[in-house]
């Protein structure tokens, strides 16, 4: 074995033993809250990637989308003849679209009476509440009717909260949170966005 | 209207002004090179999520699964039978659990060859390096046939490469870099990683 070859072996045994304490840690089970927020892409787009992983498990899952649902999503045209999978769409397009809070804030209500059933159903495995902090943001939606939700969700379910500026009472109750930064984004540099990769 | 509903519209319209701006300005069109990196949760899953939303258009795609591969896969379940979808896996097992530099390097250059394939293949509308970046690190794959391979790949093909740490020169050539920062992880709390949630 050349001496790389040795070094590498011994600081991957240092490694192994650092994960393996860490796995011996984690003996807790339960669902989780999981927050995708930041300026940079990939929140609603990991948010289906881990729907699609649920789905591959025969998991029943809840999708319920904020804003979105007017234009065409390659996720939910792949995903939406699975039985097991839930789609609530508010489908008002953008807030600088619709320029209305008053009809925004009454479309809000009703697909949240959807958000509501999917979280106080113990079969439901995963919700995904995308884009809902911008909601919050408008007020269109109360934080006090979300907590509450979320906190008396049944104790295996999982729910995954998209967007920018998530509420500090949700962040405080989350159990993974990720910031996604954007470093550089190809729509800023004149790109147009992209059937496929974008939406 | 209420004043409040007069002044969110005023704001509203405003945004909206500066989103057609930069609709309007993005015009060029092609396939990009897109990174998530960081230490957070969602780089490789986000990328899951494009395979699904480019599948959910017929795009054909080519996901190369570098370390990963003897776990048990969500998404993979999922989606494997789609005949748009072609799966190359290294399946090593993490580093620190092969301890093995020489036989990993040997097991890299052999997915690398379905790599390349798809990089060179114009039918390939999406080609995902899941975990690259740390091929690059330990030394298994060159940097400079990376860099290549990407270089004279497909005009309309988009790459999207995940893991800790990008190459500084794939992140020179990137369209779009996002950096998933962890702000917390439910794992570092003591839960355990779960089913169809976190794998």
């Amino acid at each position: 074995m050349s001496d790389r070859d040795t070094r590498h072996k011994a600081s991957m045994q240092k490694l192994k033993a650092r994960v393996d304490e860490k796995v011996a840690n984690a003996t807790e089970q339960r669902g989780l809250i999981i927050v995708n927020t930041g300026n940079g892409k990939g929140k609603t787009t990991a948010a289906w990637g881990t729907v699609t992983r649920a789905l591959g498990y025969g998991y029943r899952v809840g999708v319920v989308q904020f804003i979105k649902g007017l234009w065409e999503c390659g996720e939910r045209n792949r995903l939406e003849d699975d039985p097991n999978l839930d789609i609530a769409i508010m489908a008002t397009g953008f807030t600088w679209d619709t320029q209305n809070r008053a009809a925004d804030t009454q479309a809000c209500k009703e697909v949240w009476e959807d958000a509501a059933r999917m979280l106080a159903d113990p079969e439901v495995y995963l919700v995904v509440l995308d884009e809902i902090t911008y909601m919050l943001k408008f007020g269109y939606l109360d934080i006090d009717t979300v907590r509450e939700a979320l906190k008396n969700r049944p104790r295996e379910q999982t729910v995954i909260v998209t967007g920018r500026n998530a509420h500090r009472d949700i962040v405080a109750m989350a159990d993974t949170v990720t910031d996604m930064q954007e470093v550089r984004h190809a729509f800023s540099d004149g790109i147009q966005a992209r059937r496929g990769i974008d939406f």
